[in-house]
């Protein structure tokens, strides 16, 4: 097995549930058994709701050799001091800070994988941010147009991959085109094999309409694009099935005969991963050079400074980032 | 405790699962402590994949005496012989028959509600069936407009309820309107209250965009409709909140704090719903003068005559009827 070098983990907004669950997180690095990782953030903003121990460290090849005894952090100060539960333009910008050198610390090869912590999207916007989101400004500093990546959310028995995000419902009908199914196809079931190490991925297409349509009954997108999209794919080699009813594709016995769900929509995708799984939600970013995770919630501000942050998503955040670098490493397929 | 009358179930397609899910609930009648209830079917088809005993009754009222020993069967023979997995046309006239007999059983008060066992639409349309399915045709018989029931779908920890059923996703928004939201609210309302025994009911509503539509940036469904539905609603002194963004509102924390959940279109009702409890799901259609309930699964053709059919549904459906029935009793609120 090829040596990983740590992990790094951005802290996410300073005022958000990031600090607390990166240092929960650590704090159960033994049961979970966690592969070495650093955190990339204001170290003040830790002491503020842990008193555990961290060390500060210069460079990420200082974390494996402290990780045991400390928490390593490779401090990122912020311009003013950091209250939880109040969100400030200053946090914001230390959030950005952080997120730019963990990420550029793993795509030089220093961090072994980049895990993200929750950011506060309306704060960073108003310091001149002018991507949608983490995601697209990862993308951007590794090289990859955003349009080519893949949001993948990843459950203990679900993974499912949303064709269109953040677009209001009714434009997605207009967005879903056999072109873009078999693009976000694609780039999963690489990902699976390469990231998730299974070896003939089984991909199920979801349709848009109830029932997936009932043969063009109630409504036609599944005739019209998603099964050419699926005999593109079968021409391909790739195995995918569908259109399934997506009401009946996602309970236990369902989910046992796929790899992952390629769902229309945001909330088709979103609903069942977090009625399933709605504290160990990881969400991947497929189609990098590099490894990408990020815990599935948000900065919960209301509840940040009071103890009460579940570490489980960036706990399994941190385990899905290591397995899927270690494979990478390990198999040597170049990014 | 007023007696209650035995329930009818109709048997559905004789070809389906009906007629085996039927036996094997009776089966486990004593440890289900099943209220009395009776088939309205043909009682060939019931042997055809069962061999325990039946009684074949003329009239209801000899039910309740005969059902420890035997399943009571109101028999409604069909035309032609019945083959497990090969639906046909005089079974879809059989399986007509016996709903309407059923249904008017139940409506004179002879049977203390209505248990409906699945259908092939495809089958009854063939045979000049003019309503959209046997929620409609039921409504009719018991003088209630189609357009002022509700469907519900209810498991163990869950209860969801459709504004819009089997439309094109395309046409969910044009058609989602806040005098629809109130009008499905308030015959929610009063089911839970008069159905389910719930004094003060708690409904929450599901945005139809991505978060809820994240105050307007994601779609304005959610202020201009949802909203004002929400408000008229509360003006009216119902438990409205929301809307709440689909993906977080059903985890088992979340569910705790609604009684329903009012959703938008088919599948963000019913993907949570079957994701859940897919083999314990029961329709039951509010705003009927009768109790109307079906398990929530299709005549499964497939496996119809194999002996692998799952009766948990149909008992949920006979439990939840029983349940309603006798609190309407109990209660005296007029239909």
């Amino acid at each position: 097995m090829t040596a990983l070098p740590p992990l790094a983990v951005a802290m996410g907004d300073p005022a958000g549930v990031g600090p607390e669950i990166i240092a929960k997180a650590w704090a159960r690095r033994r049961e979970e058994r966690l592969t070495p990782f650093f955190a990339v953030g204001d170290a003040k903003a830790i002491a503020k709701v842990w008193d555990g121990p961290v060390a500060r460290i210069d460079s990420p090849g200082d974390a494996a050799g402290l990780f045991d005894e400390a928490l390593p952090i490779l401090s990122v100060e912020c311009a003013a001091e950091v209250i939880p539960g109040r969100p400030d333009l200053a946090g914001a910008r230390c959030a950005l800070h952080s997120l730019e050198m963990a990420t550029g610390l793993t795509r030089e090869g220093a961090a072994g994988a980049l895990v993200t912590g929750p950011v506060s999207k309306a704060q960073l916007y108003q310091i001149g941010f002018t991507h949608p989101g983490q995601t697209e400004f990862v993308a951007e500093r590794v090289g990859v147009a955003a349009s080519a990546t893949v949001m993948m959310l990843a459950g203990p028995t679900l993974r499912v991959v949303p064709a269109t995000t953040h677009v209001a419902l009714a434009r997605v009908p207009g967005l879903l085109t056999d072109k873009l199914l078999v693009a976000k196809a694609l780039v999963t079931a690489r990902a699976l094999v390469r990231d998730f190490g299974i070896a003939s991925p089984r991909l199920a297409f979801a349709g848009l309409n109830p029932h997936a349509g009932e043969q063009g009954a109630i409504g036609r997108e599944e005739i019209d694009v998603i099964m050419p999209a699926i005999a593109a794919l079968q021409a391909e080699g790739i195995d995918a099935t569908g259109p399934l009813a997506a009401d009946t594709m996602f309970h236990a016995r369902a989910r046992a005969t796929y790899d992952a769900a390629i769902c229309c929509y945001h909330d088709q995708a979103l609903v069942p991963l977090k009625t399933l799984h709605f504290d160990e939600g990881v969400n991947i970013t497929l189609g990098l050079p590099i490894v990408r995770t990020s815990p599935d919630h948000g900065t919960a501000f209301g509840i940040a400074g009071e103890d009460r942050a579940e570490p489980g998503a960036m706990i399994a955040a941190l385990r899905l980032a290591a397995e899927a670098a270690q494979r990478r490493a390990d198999t040597l397929v170049p990014a």
